[in-house]
């Protein structure tokens, strides 16, 4: 089995990485800002050139690649049936802000991949999330299990009944555009009012708190009245949505993860977890909820894990190679 | 395979209803109101003595049939592993009303079924009414589809990327009581304010608005300022409650069904689809609603569904023997 190489991408606003991979673990990662700029080609034409850099730092040919894992920012769009991008991350007529050098509607990601690679599994960063940590991370194996991410926004990763969810365009799990108030007028990059982005992502409370969502917790923790009120609103906020997810995914337990639960997951916890235990007890016992295990690598681990082969499974659970993965990393200068 | 048969069995809180069918259709259906006294095996032991009669009726032996596919009213409960029913419309511990003549707080049924039927295969009966309508209904193969039902209460059945979704204890599609709205103090009978059943199911927009949903919607369509008020704003919420769930599940199409929605479908459309196609195009673009095509047979023609040899199937499709359900019916008088 040594002989056998999987890549992986992970495709993100800011930057973009790519590893590769045999049975023992992964082998190399490059990193490089994500292309902006060119044709609407470049950037899945960047997500080849660094799988080929991170073959070359690996000593293998790029040809030997048996298949291809994305992990990607959405939302997804499709070009000829094929995964594109339709993210306002990297597409700027998608977007409300004028730093975006480009005018890309949606790129193609899928279609530039297969004619390099003869087998790609792109999925949305949250799907891809729940694949590792199910695969690799804090809920492994666990058939009802929903990642979440509170960041700068709010994405999911869903699972049921021992399958992850994809949907008609791979864009299950946006439940963070999810209608949550209807007397807010918190708005949304999306343009939604009063969705759970809106509400409670680092953008959200950063825009209508006046301060980030960092120091916004912070000062909660130090016992700032106003910041106090205003976290234990957002923990509410987070807490009915995960209970709207139960009710309609019958989920046992959600894997938690992004900047705002990594620094603040055990003062939320208790907040979150009684918005979900006060409420149709049928639907909510049982339900649990712990950090994501895997932290800043879990979309170039869920990448690896969409096209690993299953026997390579129990070995990396065994050593854990993912841990040499930032020690690994290249940096690249923006192309 | 003339000498295949499987029996359905579908519970409601009002009446159940037993059938038996081989590859050519029904054979036989009897009907009872549903037992709510005795012993907690009261209702699971009817469901048998109802596959029984069903069976005489068709002059088979009940030993011979094959499988048992059940619809039932949820939610679902556990016990030793197994699903029990824990619904507010049989068990009078969880109901807040007096005219339940048991304290039954879940009530086994998988358990009794399996002491006399070899493979059982029990789900809610919005989950049976997705199965039906993807087999035979009005979304045949669509692997991106919700079934909902807008009646006394509301309901949904999930499917996404072609598989029924079920959940950790059969509870997926409980969507009813996602929470909706933060303003408004209307009651579901699950104890929450400002879920969608809350807000638009027949019950709770009877509680809130002093007349029917069918008198208040009959008004609307009369154009009855007040009454076309309450209703649009019914059909918003109905709306918002289907793009929230597109936004969670990326689905492509709705099948409705129920009371309100068979009689009101029409007018609802425009409504509904607009609150849905308003918001986030690359997620909403290409949903379609269409009214469920198998009327108040759906639970019966699931259930049998959720058994059915696929090699049923196609010639099911082709004579489309379910139509001879209702005349088949033979209805008991209370046990």
């Amino acid at each position: 089995m040594k002989s056998l190489y999987i890549g992986a991408l992970d495709i993100g606003g800011t930057k973009m990485a790519a590893t590769v991979a045999n049975a023992q673990g992964p082998l190399a990662r490059v990193t490089q800002p994500t292309v902006k700029t060119g044709s609407r080609r470049a950037p899945a034409e960047q997500g080849i050139a660094l799988l080929e850099a991170a073959c070359a730092q690996a000593g293998i040919e790029r040809s030997r690649l048996h298949a291809v894992g994305v992990s990607s920012c959405g939302p997804f769009a499709q070009i000829d049936g094929m995964v594109a991008l339709a993210t306002p991350n990297i597409c700027g007529a998608r977007a409300q802000r004028a730093d975006l050098p480009n005018d890309w509607d949606t790129i193609p990601l899928e279609q530039v991949l297969r004619e390099q690679f003869g087998m790609v599994s792109i999925e949305n960063d949250c799907v891809a999330a729940i694949v590792a940590e199910r695969t690799f991370g804090a809920v492994r194996d666990e058939p009802d299990c929903v990642y979440a991410t509170w960041s700068t926004g709010i994405g999911f990763g869903l699972c049921v009944d021992g399958r992850v969810l994809h949907g008609k365009r791979g864009n299950a799990g946006h439940a963070g555009h999810m209608l949550m108030s209807d007397q807010s007028d918190a708005l949304c990059g999306c343009g939604n009012r009063g969705d759970l982005e809106a509400l409670i992502s680092g953008r959200g409370l950063g825009a209508r708190q006046g301060q980030s969502a960092r120091d916004l917790f912070t000062a909660a923790r130090n016992g700032e009245p106003a910041a106090r009120a205003a976290a234990a609103q957002a923990a509410q906020w987070f807490g009915r949505a995960l209970y709207n997810l139960t009710a309609t995914l019958d989920t046992r337990i959600f894997v938690i993860g992004g900047s705002v639960w990594e620094h603040h997951g055990d003062w939320l916890t208790p907040i979150v977890l009684k918005e979900i235990e006060m409420r149709l007890p049928v639907l909510t016992q049982g339900v649990s909820i712990v950090p994501a295990a895997l932290g800043t690598l879990v979309a170039d681990i869920g990448a690896l894990g969409l096209v690993m082969p299953p026997d390579w499974i129990s070995q990396w659970r065994d050593t854990q190679p993912w841990g040499a993965l930032a020690a690994l990393s290249m940096h690249m200068p923006a192309a």
